[in-house]
């Protein structure tokens, strides 16, 4: 007998007809004979109001206490879905994440799974029961609730389908799969029927929303075939395996974008080992995410140093520098934002050189500058001005094949 | 040192406003030197605003899942508890009543707490920590998360005051302490210092609706003196406990009344062992709440038997019985409604005898018909008309020298 589990997102939860309408796929999961586990998140807008209430409290809430508030919502949501299969004559039960057996580190707001104890479920599902379980939580060993954070519900079901040897995680959303690039930007953008581990990790990275890269990850760690899909539609969805079908054989699967990057660059920094480790360690000490770092020797003893990070993070990072500025002893800093970062990405480039070339002579018939660029073995990254963001990423989704039409040729 | 327990109920707590007013109150009392424990009900109208979800998915929700989504709403409050009194100075924690060691029953709903593993809030307490305890809750030995039904805050606030061999027990509510009488109708009625627990356990069980008779039945046990005090004013409140000081030596202590009460008489029943057992037993099994029951014979071999229910059962009881006709061998049924029923209540009626007859001769005084009566060692109950409940109310309530202006001449 197959073991699916599947998670139903926020927006996909958000009222009782949604929930409703959770319960009837389920139902049809559990009925073409499967052992079902579903994981579910708060319900829509519940978390912003529980938050609401602790700002009105404190400035500065205490993370063990949040856990406490914030847990309640998934375990809101687990319980009315049971209610709503009964109501169809589908045996459930629900678990809160200490219940399901899902131990954490002992660490508040963004703790990692570290092992699943599946006994009580698998005794559920044993005894013929649909197992739903809170998403987004679980419970140190010392008996404390726990949160995952961002994107904690589709590591909850990725780690249970992981720890129960699922057949497949599905992922229900509100949109219906993994797209070459977001719809509402590119119009021709086309739904993939499969990806691969690694393509979706960057396309996760890279902000495409659809999946927390962390769930990911742990999928491809432990080999768990994910499904991205509708909660609305009965479309197929795309599937996000080891070894994506080599679907039309293109060398870019996806495009990702996002905007509001900063490019901050410390001119004539001394030549030292540590000089690095200086700049960057000030500014992981401060919270501050550095995205693409470049280094530039401007003299035999001197060096430029440039990076990316949120434009929200500018007046931190240069405070932090600033601050800093004896110790680095670096001459003098400036930046450039409204610049947003465009990336291709697809295992096919690990085979098919030139592809960067190809992006930059896109970009370059387009008339736009590039400000900096990264490359891994199956991305490549650039920096332009935000205002031409949308423009480059309709040439570029055009120039690698990934228009609706164009497959539709293939 | 000395340890408190505390409980906030659902108004008192139904705001942030209100949560942060609860709050100094405990600060209060952790800067008194105490060490203190604070049991907190769900806000103000959450609990009903999760019962409204369930009912728009089902007529019929499952009672564990029900346990399931209740108790958040206490999980919530804790936690907010927290984030005040830290924004106050005051080191806290809050625990769900499983983290908090309270075991219940395997029972949904309405489980008892069979005991309470304090470890961990004795930690806490030591280590000077306020420990803040969600109300209303427990696990099972099993693992499944249980409510203690309704009064379910008061219950948990009592029986961790007896677990912890707290010096006292504060029940912060609406209403600033218990009253002769429903201020609201008898407009003399009084605070009283002090009052018995067998005198509350008559108040409590009879609708005064202060304290939960649960509560009061475990605070007598454990001998847990109890304070009703107001979450709004600083005024002294009511200690109930095992000796009420002698308070202005009245023989009655307080009255209590409630609407919507119907007599049922089944006529003509045959004098036969089972016949009691055989009526009740039927009520019982349709959980049918019987008060007052008379028994009355009308011939050698045949008796009368009436009983009080609330109104609201009226038509139940009937089927009932029409049901089981031919098995109790009854000639007819009666009924009158739009009855009500006035108690006086006080341990001084043991050594005052007469007290029923003085109640019976000022109900006359009134031309009040009494149609049923009940009596206890501390308490009297007649059932009148309901039109004539208030004017019995107030009349007794003079009479029995509990006015404000009386009381103060003594």
């Amino acid at each position: 007998m197959s073991t699916v589990v599947q998670k139903f997102g926020g927006t996909s939860v958000g009222d009782v007809e949604k929930i409703k309408k959770a319960a009837a796929k389920i139902k049809r999961a559990k009925e073409s004979g499967s052992r079902v586990v579903t994981v579910v998140s708060a319900m829509g807008k519940s978390t912003d109001a529980l938050v609401q209430l602790a700002q009105d409290i404190t400035d500065s809430p205490n993370k063990r206490e949040m856990d406490m508030l914030l847990s309640t919502g998934e375990q809101v949501t687990s319980s009315l879905m049971v209610m709503a299969l009964k109501e169809m004559g589908i045996e459930a039960i629900s678990f809160t994440g200490w219940q399901a057996g899902i131990r954490t580190e002992a660490v508040h707001q963004n703790a990692r799974i570290t092992h699943i104890d599946t006994e009580r479920i698998e005794e559920q599902l044993n005894s013929g029961k649909v197992v739903i379980v809170a998403g987004f939580q679980g419970m140190s060993e010392d008996g404390e609730i726990t949160t995952l954070g961002r994107g904690g519900s589709d590591t909850t079901a990725v780690a249970l389908a992981a720890a129960l040897k699922a057949d497949s995680c599905s992922i229900y959303t509100d949109v219906d799969g993994v797209y070459t690039c977001d719809p509402r930007v590119a119009k021709s953008a086309r739904k993939l029927q499969s990806i691969s581990y690694d393509e979706m990790l960057e396309l996760a990275n890279l902000g495409a929303g659809v999946l927390h890269p962390r769930a990911v990850e742990f999928a491809k760690n432990y080999d768990v075939p994910l499904i991205v899909r509708s909660s609305i539609t009965d479309e197929d969805g795309t599937i996000v395996e080891e070894e994506a079908s080599v679907e039309q054989n293109l060398v870019v699967r996806g495009l990702a974008f996002e905007g509001a990057v900063t490019k901050i660059t410390v001119e004539r920094l001394p030549n030292r080992y540590d000089t690095m480790s200086n700049v960057f360690a000030s500014l992981a000490e401060a919270g501050i995410n550095v995205d693409i770092i470049i280094q530039q020797m401007t003299g035999e003893n001197e060096m430029n140093v440039s990076f990316s990070i949120h434009t929200q993070a500018l007046t931190e990072a240069l405070q932090v520098l600033e601050n800093k500025k004896e110790v680095l002893g670096y001459a003098n800093i400036r930046h450039e934002d409204r610049l947003a970062k465009v990336s291709i990405v697809g295992s096919g480039m690990i085979s098919n050189p030139g592809v960067a070339a190809e992006m930059f002579t896109v970009l370059s018939d387009q008339q736009i500058a590039v400000k900096m660029v990264s490359t891994s073995e199956i991305k490549v990254s650039a920096v332009v001005p935000e205002e031409e963001m949308v423009k480059g990423v309709e040439a570029l989704h055009t120039a690698f094949k990934l228009d609706s039409r164009q497959a539709a040729k293939v």
